[in-house]
């Protein structure tokens, strides 16, 4: 009774759904209990190395030092794949503020690289019908933060000629209403509140917009580029927060004919002051912007990136940093493409013979060549290319 | 104690839901209870006459008789088409059969004379996507079905210049599905359970649907129609089954900035066995169908109409006939014109001095004419005419 008393609390603590992510008090999530509790697979070795053999090009940062560290069914996928099958991939995003930080480009990153290695065309969903709703935002102005957030998606370096993004307050209706529908009819308001808690105080534009993030999961929704390939699998890279969106499209799919959606789930980029959820859009001092200035990020990393080193020169030199909760280190872990150049900071500074200021310092220069290269990247996208990639239209060589 | 107890007993005998109509055990629907219920106001002769002076037309068959027996705010409409400003009506069909029976057709009668006595666009939703979700028919046979329906809609005689038609799956989107979220944001889910009854079990297609209904009642849903006339009023013709839909839609209406829609709404047309509720379509001996042929009427209505006749002649000539419960009188009121010739058969058939056999058999020859020349009428509804009324266009000389 006491034990299942705790394990309740516990459970209670750890909070992750796609609107609210907080680790257990004073922890950090935990990544192998949501495993358990989602019921998705551990992104193992084998995979990332059947990945690096099928795209005969070394896997993605992100995918060897596991931040994206789960699925579900993506053997599956490069199963077809190997088999000759192609797939889509789907990613998207909540347009709810103007600057995205770093966070958010984790899964575009992650998706670029996905759609370069296996050649196959990507849907992008902005939700800004999503927003609308859930943050207090007038139609008009969700509409214009997804338009201002595509241009740092396409800043991300996507291939026009692969790609389509759209936003729901644009897109839906057709096909893809006709899908929203199929798939609200297989789901009960019992479900969904299993799935995503929701109380019967909250509005009922809630209620219905799970479908609306489900129906871009099947082909059919997409008649300009997938018409007569309903038999089409689709590959979705995601934070793992998104997870309950997918566990309801997933459960729904073989009912409407279609194969279940295939995911590869990463953990959360962590906020500057440790690593105990999500960076939080609302706290500017949490997260590093696309718009911070070299200043600012060189600012922001020294004055509140969390350090695992010890509190004197003496006893760092006798104990090293604790790399385990250390913000630094995990941010190069995300970024800094060298291997060697990482392991080798991670054994000097573990060792106490680096300074956490030396790991800052290294720390801020890739961050500013990064921002500064996506801020040059963005400069240069025209209100003209953000209407190509928004464009319905056929992408005849997808594929290829 | 006891009485609270006994008038929620009523109150649950009694059901009137968009989805169910049944009147207590034994009874009528009770309308005056149902005015009271839903709060919504008699309509009284003094807005009969004043629909008669405004329009400088006799008032129809159907409003001179009681059918549409009760409105919110109609009055306020005529005080502004009095002033010069116009309004749009809005109705519907939720097209789950091939065939209409004649209670289908009276919305749509009445529609039409309002159309044409206030020279006032129309729009006509199908909702094939509630039918899809309600019934178990799939998209494809709900659109058929929605196609099939316009054309015995289009029979009724609309203008095609004052009138848009659409079915939700093809015009669920852009400015409509904004105004879907917009009025979703506004309804919680405990709102909807109060209003519709809905289940924890029900589907989320259900929960999603109102705002769908509802979006029709504010002109920015049609910006090929009412683009720049927010403040345009919306008059919504119907069966008072559906005021629950717009009392939510009313509620909501003030917050996004639109005037509330003003209802005129019907009783329902009886079933042939008696007055205790709907037509069901789903018993093709309750109700007669504009398919039905001449031999079809005569038969129906002379083995099931339900007569207040009495058992043998002799008491019929001596007690007269019920004219309360008799349906052969019921749907003279609601199709046959003459107002001198229905007084005539009233006090005649009341009187003993006519005869059940002969009452039915005026009203074979009036429904017969009404049948055969709908018939006529949809036989020439061609897939360009259903096309012409479904196009998404403006009516340049819709108010004129």
């Amino acid at each position: 009774m006491e034990i299942e008393k705790k394990s309740q609390v516990e459970e209670e603590e750890q909070i992750v759904t796609p609107w609210e992510v907080a680790a257990e008090k004073g922890g950090k999530i935990d990544y192998d209990k949501l495993i358990d509790r989602f019921g998705c697979q551990r992104l193992d070795q084998s995979l990332i190395d059947r990945v690096a053999r099928l795209t005969r090009r070394p896997p993605h940062v992100l995918l060897r030092r596991g931040v994206f560290f789960a699925h579900r069914d993506f053997s599956d996928v490069l199963d077809a794949y190997e088999r000759g099958e192609k797939f889509y991939l789907y990613t998207g995003r909540g347009p709810s503020s103007e600057a995205l930080h770093l966070g958010h480009l984790v899964p575009f990153m992650f998706t670029k690289y996905l759609q370069e290695a296996f050649k196959v065309p990507l849907v992008i969903q902005l939700t800004d019908d999503e927003k609308c709703m859930w943050k207090n935002l007038s139609v008009e102005e969700s509409q214009r933060l997804a338009r201002e957030n595509a241009k740092d998606i396409i800043a991300c370096g996507f291939d026009v000629s692969r790609t389509f993004i759209f936003s729901d307050f644009d897109y839906v209706g057709g096909s893809f209403y006709k899908n929203m529908v199929k798939i609200a009819k297989c789901v009960t308001y019992n479900k969904v509140v299993g799935i995503f808690g929701f109380s019967g105080e909250d509005h009922i534009g809630k209620v219905s917009f799970p479908p609306v993030q489900a129906a871009p999961s099947f082909p059919s929704s997409f008649p300009h580029l997938f018409s007569g390939k309903d038999n089409l699998r689709c590959l979705i890279p995601c934070a793992i927060d998104q997870d309950p969106y997918f566990r309801m499209t997933r459960d729904v799919a073989p009912r409407l004919g279609y194969h279940k959606p295939a995911l590869i789930e990463s953990s959360f980029f962590p906020a500057l002051q440790g690593e105990t959820g999500k960076m939080s859009a609302s706290d500017p001092t949490s997260a590093i912007y696309v718009t911070d200035s070299a200043k600012d990020i060189k600012n922001k990393i020294n004055r509140y990136a969390f350090s695992g080193g010890q509190d004197s020169i003496e006893n760092h030199r006798k104990y090293g940093a604790n790399l385990e909760v250390d913000i630094p280190i995990k941010y190069l872990g995300f970024f800094l493409d060298d291997d060697a150049e990482l392991e080798h900071i991670r054994t000097e500074y573990g060792a106490g013979r680096m300074l956490t200021g030396e790991v800052k310092k290294r720390l801020v220069e890739v961050l500013t060549e990064l921002v500064e290269r996506h801020r040059r990247a963005r400069a240069t996208v025209t209100d003209e290319m953000v209407d190509a990639f928004m464009a319905v239209r056929p992408l005849p060589n997808m594929f290829s």
